[in-house]
């Protein structure tokens, strides 16, 4: 039976590999991306499905409009601006599938085979693997703590003029990395200046520790104009209440945003409106800020106890940058005393001392650093934390 | 900035432009597509989310496997089994968001630019456009009450050589038109016998009014040698419990479904696991049959009433087949008496006198007749259906 080309533009990703040696008993997991069930609001999203059956069964079971169920995109609209977005109305956001749909609409929307894109290196591996898959031609650029390096970002445009720039600017994942309030302007002022496309991918931001993070691009875009015509804004509930929901966002530009839902019309009609319903219910009863205040207050901890367990247990022979949100933390095997380098290589000899975490090299397009690795400490418990690390520390030898 | 080749091959369809009148006051419509909210089992879905909720929330609102929530998978297999199906085990099919999205993730599987594809002329719109927005050039395959005209389909299969074949059995979207037994079996042998791959969408086949319709290709392939290497089948919730839940699920050999799985991985992770859980514990819960014979008998005699008004109100100015089941009534102009045999000016004409429809040249790929028309009596009170075809005698003069 003959296929189609662009599935021979994508392999099947070696964590997925990996991920199939996670059912050995006792191990401690820190490879997994996602939120701990054990923090879902549960009650609050039973009171949100209740409401929403009650007040309009028919709305939240029907077929519904491919931009989204118009509760929603005013509760999203109104959930931005209380993260200090201005001028976003309802009408220029649609509802996606998670915000995964959002990125392969965008794939469907602006790529054609061959066509450049710059991601950061290192980035989300279903990005990379979803926009190859629509024939992409993809660029890294390289990152450090403080995000993208945006003079590195401005050649890159120069020489390969993209179809657009993906970014996730803030705590992303794998990476971490926190992109600088001047940064920010600066890639804001970049998009402008060069008529290029970014997208920025935000289903992070909420998750800070401490201090919230710099606005995202879309609140800063209002301070830098014309930037609102070169940039496209993802969002997500799924890291902050639940990803089961599949609840994403796109805010684009007019012309865009038409598109991509023509695009959502043939991809699945509609994200599901009984789950829209129910997440517009949930936004609309006020729920969000205490759910955020607990899932950051865990998250932080878990963070602190890892950072301070890989200092303390692995010294010098790791390197990273304390997240200041997010899921993960980012590290270099240094090679220091003459320790392993290799994050493949200490993956495996990880799980057979009961731990696990991702190697860092799949989620560059180009150019792999091999001494990484992604560590998330989302879904496990403080003393299981300090064990895990324990047993890295014995895996490295 | 320069969007995707492939945007190019679809256009908005005139059918959405349509929907925009319907908005005026005290229009009878037939125009839509979708099962009626009246008849939705809201305290059967409220049970269903409140179990599933209550007994595994995590797996409810926490990330999914791709391949769909395996409760469900082992209900949709269970429940093809209740209608036929032999041998269909729940890692044989994959959970897809709406039975769209089934058609999405098989063109992008399946479809590369100017790949072969052949259709029923009429066929559903959004497949249509969902495989043009892929590249595919489609072949239209006429068909009469009794479904595709499977000599016709052969030769076209011969001419073409296309990727598939893609068929809706049992009471087609727009036909209605069931297939009937003997030609499902000639189906499923020149499948095998030239190679070629069917994708059977059976969205409707459980909507019959009084007998059961034949088999569906997938109960009847075992009865033909090596046909299910052939045959995709896609099936759906949408007509029979909540389009809203999206809910949607694929039957596909190993590999192609292995296939799909990537792509869909890469098209939005998974489809909700709180609407997939939803589903499951109501499949579980006993409640599909009396839903089922619900739905049944209000369709039936929403189809009778308007197949009888057609009659006695348009006589032979209406040519169509009684539907056996399914939501619609295809019907063709024939102008008889010197009357309007152009289901669009029909439409415009229909809309003055308060009733909407639509015209049924958009369904077809390629020679379009401009004589047919679409009339769906799934929404609308059997009263209203009477008058609705008054005012549409009356449009017609």
């Amino acid at each position: 039976m003959p296929l189609a080309q662009r599935l021979s533009n994508v392999e099947t990703s070696a964590i997925r590999e990996l991920f199939k040696l996670l059912g050995k008993p006792g191990i401690i997991s820190f490879a997994g991306g996602f939120p701990d069930s054990a923090l879902f609001d549960v009650p609050g999203i039973q009171a949100a499905v209740n409401a929403a059956l009650a007040q309009n069964p028919g709305a939240a079971l029907q077929y519904g409009a491919t931009e989204g169920h118009p509760p929603l995109r005013e509760q999203l609209a109104t959930f931005m601006q209380s993260k200090g977005v201005q001028g976003v109305s309802p009408d220029q956001l649609i509802v996606t599938t998670g915000s995964q749909q959002a990125l392969d609409l965008l794939g469907k929307t602006l790529v054609d085979p061959g066509s450049k894109a710059i991601v950061e290196g290192p980035t989300f591996l279903a990005t990379i693997q979803c926009f190859r898959l629509y024939g992409a031609d993809l660029v890294s650029a390289p990152i450090d703590g403080q995000g993208v390096d945006v003079d590195r970002l401005e050649q890159l445009i120069a020489e390969h003029k993209p179809r657009f720039v993906y970014l996730i600017p803030t705590f992303g994942n794998p990476s971490g990395a926190l992109l600088s309030l001047e940064r920010r302007k600066r890639v804001l002022e970049l998009a402008v200046r060069t008529q290029t496309l970014i997208i920025e991918d935000d289903p992070y931001g909420d998750l800070y520790f401490d201090a919230p993070p710099p606005p995202s691009l879309l609140a800063l875009s209002h301070e830098v104009p014309g930037s609102r015509d070169w940039l496209v804004h993802c969002g997500s509930l799924s890291k902050v209440l639940s990803p089961g929901l599949r609840v994403g966002w796109m805010v684009a530009p007019p012309d865009l945003l038409g598109k991509a839902t023509m695009c959502k019309q043939f991809s699945d009609a509609h994200t599901s409106t009984f789950a829209q319903a129910t997440a517009a219910q949930y936004l609309a009863g006020g729920h969000m800020p205490a759910t955020l205040a607990r899932v950051r207050q865990v998250y932080g901890q878990r963070a602190g106890v890892m950072v301070d367990a890989l200092r303390r247990e692995l010294g010098d022979a790791i390197d990273f940058v304390a997240p200041q949100g997010g899921l993960f933390v980012w590290a270099r095997l240094t090679g220091a005393g003459g320790k392993l380098a290799d994050g493949a290589a200490l993956a495996q000899r990880a799980i057979e001392q009961g731990v696990a975490f991702v190697p860092g090299a799949p989620f560059f397009c180009a150019n792999p650093d091999p001494s990484t690795l992604r560590l998330s400490f989302a879904t496990v418990g403080e003393d299981k934390i300090r064990e895990g690390i324990a047993r890295l520390a014995q895996a490295l030898g």
